[in-house]
């Protein structure tokens, strides 16, 4: 089959050896992947991963023993693949399990292929409203929903959402059903432009912000939005971290305690929200999508996904 | 009459003048007075305050002229007064107060003095059966309680307390109530005596502690103790931050977002819990009482709490 290949650089393998699902696992043929910003920073050598990339995809079951009744549908699936009986799973945080592969990120291969394996009950069948255009966000738009999961943001509270890349699209748009005061900030206006025409009021960064925010969200995947956001959120407020980059940032502990603020680190998300939300129309996710390219073009489609001010990346199996 | 007063350095005063109660306010005649360490930090110069030092306090209303039955009671008090009127206020954040003055702390005359004022509706009457001893404890347990008031901390949590300084101590004994597993970690043997007579588990800091528990209490005063903490706290675990020591800590931010994590900071509490487990002894802070010294031997008194392993330094108006 055809795939992506990293083990230091990356790599299009046109005849890499089909995958052979081991017992509790799905072989599923791929449709469409989306290149995300942790396979940029693979591709960049930071996280020391070695196979196949890509984690985000929807894809059709082709063989399934152990849940023969997936075989033929349409699905997406969550990333992480844990053990179910450690501490960590059994008090219901399996994404956090100690033993866990991670599709395409962590000891497992992932779905910039022809085919790929993951454990059935990681599959979600998606419903036939959703076109594989809009199915392939659901992995990061599940991320954008694990921000309310964790988080009660209020329909009275102000919140300011740093970053117009494309998590900080999909959170902006997710925090709006909320009914919340929302204020989107960004540095590039064709971007915030998509939020604009969905009535979110935005604001390029630089310019004043008023402080005092009720919640934060800080996903611009720059040590500087850090201490934007720290600036912008209220005593007693929320401020919420969704960017990986790779360093430290420095925090004036006293301020924290004094402002009794809380900080709270979030990253993957429910799945069954997020394709609540697609099915629905809540979000739009179509104009975040740059181009589209054949797998066979890999290497093109991550120069291009790397480019400043590019969104969302696609690659296709047709 | 005698007042411990800081303009840069700290002088006892044997005839400052009497304040006079503004309207809304008590005169409050002191019996005994806490030092905090936020007392120490504020004679080495780092919170900019000038005027008479001192926040917690047990004493007698003298006069109160909107209250009238307040007059002869014993009472402690919080130490911010608010607005009322402001949006911070009017959410129910009246210690985050934008026009705040804070007893002794900021804009406003301390309790280390014959007598202070403060807002009546600051005040807490004292039940017969809670000493002035134990009393003048009440706003540092207040302080304690602020964690379980924000944190939602459950009898199956495996919770650490980093740090055996007074603060440290009552926090120990406040989380110990909730029935969770608990560990207090400190540097002296003799402070961590205290909680293990009441059935603490404790350890000497640097000796191994398991890590991964659900809650960490950084209370140490020191920048080491953030990142101790941060090593214990288990993915989508609780850091409580109750250290106010002045300088910047390092975060990897990343870290933060991937094991899900919370930081909380947390200040000041409610009084009304830390009168009701003083007064059923669910908590026992005499064993913290350093050494007592009258008013007029302030500057000493001062010392002997800046010493090394000094735990609480009162002084009484006696």
């Amino acid at each position: 089959m055809r795939a992506l290949y990293f083990d230091g650089t990356l790599q299009y393998r046109p005849d890499a050896p089909d995958p052979t699902p081991p017992p509790g696992e799905a072989l599923i043929r791929t449709r469409l992947i989306g290149i995300c910003n942790t396979d940029l920073e693979i591709v960049r050598g930071y996280l020391g991963f070695e196979g196949i990339l890509g984690h985000e995809f929807v894809g059709v079951v082709a063989r399934a023993d152990d849940a023969p009744e997936l075989v033929g549908q349409r699905v997406v699936g969550e990333i992480n693949a844990y053990c179910g009986q450690c501490p960590t799973c059994r008090r219901g945080d399996p994404t956090h399990c100690p033993h866990r592969t991670t599709l395409g990120i962590y000891r497992r291969d992932g779905t910039m292929a022809d085919y790929f394996t993951l454990p059935t009950n990681l599959l979600y069948p998606v419903p036939a409203a959703i076109p594989d255009e809009w199915a392939v966000f659901t992995e990061p738009l599940a991320a954008a929903c694990e921000i309310t999961d964790r988080v009660h943001v209020r329909p009275t509270d102000r919140v300011v959402v740093l970053g117009d890349g494309k998590l900080g699209l999909l959170v902006a748009q997710v925090l709006q059903l909320t009914g919340c005061d929302l204020l989107a900030v960004g540095r590039h206006p064709e971007k915030l432009a998509i939020l604009e025409r969905r009535g979110i009021r935005t604001q390029i960064a630089g310019e004043k912000i008023e402080p005092g925010a009720d919640v934060v969200v800080e996903a611009t995947g720059s040590p500087d939005g850090f201490a934007a956001a720290r600036a912008l959120v209220r005593p007693r407020g929320t401020l919420v971290l969704k960017s990986t980059f790779h360093g430290d940032v420095t925090l004036a502990l006293s301020a924290v305690v004094v402002d009794e603020v809380t900080i709270v680190g979030s990253r993957c998300g429910p799945f069954s929200p997020a394709l609540r939300l697609l099915e629905q129309q809540l979000v739009d996710v179509e104009p975040l999508i740059h181009e589209a390219f054949s797998l066979a073009d890999g290497l093109t489609a991550f120069e291009r996904a790397a480019a400043p001010g590019v969104l969302k990346v696609l690659l296709s199996t047709d």
